[in-house]
């Protein structure tokens, strides 16, 4: 419980940064269609395909959830990845529409395959799973065959994840820092920032596969 | 058994796709300082700190190891280890080279942060291994302790390695793509070549971690 308690402030604090980097340093948020659209884009991908995905995962590991009747947290537990679905998809549409009104290709970028690939395996993880454990008719086999696949998937598609914040994150302070004082070569401080920002997410990934692991 | 031969192949893929993209596309390889000595390091990372790598990792994997006696196996599963970390080794001293004689400044990038912090581990893991399982006088409590540590930060390292060689592919393809037609946002060939490269070495990686968690 205390390892939770740490865990949640470590998943606050990445989306505290996030938020903040991008409002301090990178000019804030806005929907029309500059790279203040673009903005949303790395807050929602951290808040919904780490954060609140990471919260999902972490359900069935809270000890209260072992008596008692198992509907209620599953309920929980998909809403919870539904709801980390949703800012997943809002996500993605800031960067598309960004790339859509500055005439920039789309999906060119490994960062871009890698994070589609993500999304795309964790759609299919929401459709088994919400088609295995909660329709009430899914057979029994079928649940103890696909339950494992489930549970493996749900530690890679984190680590994917965690794995694309950090090549997005790297490549964007590429993008914005490079003249002269701010160059990111220089390590200014938006740099020290945003690299610890980038271990802090990928330790908040490592945490929560090892609480998954036991 | 095939799914070790699948595996085997897909690593030597990784190997010889790191390689030829390394000569065909970045002009081969040197030791004089040039982007040519740059080029070492993906391919002795790739090759060391992911594929020697996961075949130390999998070497009790192997159905043969589990009668008989231990030792050798222990030997062979260090020796793998310590190819993995001397590439390694060099593969960094490639791109601190690189960086030198070009007045690069070195470690500003989340990369170079990500990509040292997963060296270092690698390191105390190699150092751990062989003070409490290879010296022979290491009490077996502290062994049974610190095994499930061992066998973690095994799988761990691996993930971040692959994390590491997707963020530095993905930036190395923004430093050299970037003019006229050959612009990453074009996607020409060599895009296309190094990210579909990108995602092998992610799945070569994840599928490493599925035989370890079995
Ligand atoms: C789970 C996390 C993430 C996923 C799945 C993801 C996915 C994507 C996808 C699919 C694109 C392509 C959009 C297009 O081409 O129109 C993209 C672009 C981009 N993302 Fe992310 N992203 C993630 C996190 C981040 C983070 C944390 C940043 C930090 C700034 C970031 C920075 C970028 C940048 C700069 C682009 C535009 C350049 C490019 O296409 O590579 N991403 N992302
Ligand atoms: C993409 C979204 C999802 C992710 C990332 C995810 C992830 C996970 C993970 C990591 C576990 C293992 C938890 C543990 O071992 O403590 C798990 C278990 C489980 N998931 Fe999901 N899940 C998702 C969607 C769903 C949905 C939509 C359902 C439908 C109800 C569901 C039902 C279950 C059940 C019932 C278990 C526990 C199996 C058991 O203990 O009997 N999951 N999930
Ligand atoms: C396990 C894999 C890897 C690790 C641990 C790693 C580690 C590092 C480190 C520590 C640096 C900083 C060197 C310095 O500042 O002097 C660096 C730089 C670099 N690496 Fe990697 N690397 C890995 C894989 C790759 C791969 C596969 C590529 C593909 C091209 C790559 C591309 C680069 C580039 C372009 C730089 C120079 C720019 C920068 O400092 O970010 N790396 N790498
Ligand atoms: C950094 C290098 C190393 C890595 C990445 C590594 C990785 C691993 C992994 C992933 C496992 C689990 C294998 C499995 O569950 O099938 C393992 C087991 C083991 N490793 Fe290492 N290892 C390293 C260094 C060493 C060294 C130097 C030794 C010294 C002999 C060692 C001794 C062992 C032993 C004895 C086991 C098996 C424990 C058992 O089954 O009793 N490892 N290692
Ligand atoms: O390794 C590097 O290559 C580029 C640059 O030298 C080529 O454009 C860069 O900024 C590095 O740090």
């Amino acid at each position: 419980l205390p390892f939770c308690a740490f865990l949640g402030t470590l998943g606050l604090l990445c989306v505290a940064m996030v938020g903040s980097w991008c409002q301090h340093w990178r000019g804030g948020f806005s929907l029309d269609g500059s790279s203040r659209t673009f903005n949303w884009h790395p807050v929602l991908m951290v808040t919904g395909l780490v954060v609140l995905y990471g919260a999902a995962a972490l359900v069935y590991r809270i000890p209260n959830t072992w008596n008692g009747p198992k509907l209620p947290w599953k309920v929980l537990h998909s809403s919870l990845a539904l709801g980390a679905f949703v800012l997943t998809v809002l996500g993605l549409a800031a960067v598309f529409r960004f790339h859509n009104s500055q005439g920039t290709p789309n999906m060119y970028s490994l960062h871009s395959w890698m994070g589609l690939a993500t999304v795309l395996l964790f759609s299919c993880q929401w459709a088994a799973g919400f088609g295995a454990f909660l329709l009430p008719w899914a057979p029994a086999w079928l649940r103890a065959l696909y339950k494992p696949i489930h549970v493996f998937f749900g530690s890679t598609i984190l680590m994917l994840s965690v794995a694309s914040c950090a090549s997005g994150i790297n490549e964007k302070l590429f993008f914005s820092l490079k003249n002269g004082t701010m160059d990111y070569k220089l390590l200014p401080a938006e740099a020290v920032f945003a690299n610890t920002m980038g271990l802090l997410i990928l330790i908040f990934g490592v945490l929560v596969v090892a609480a998954l692991a036991r």
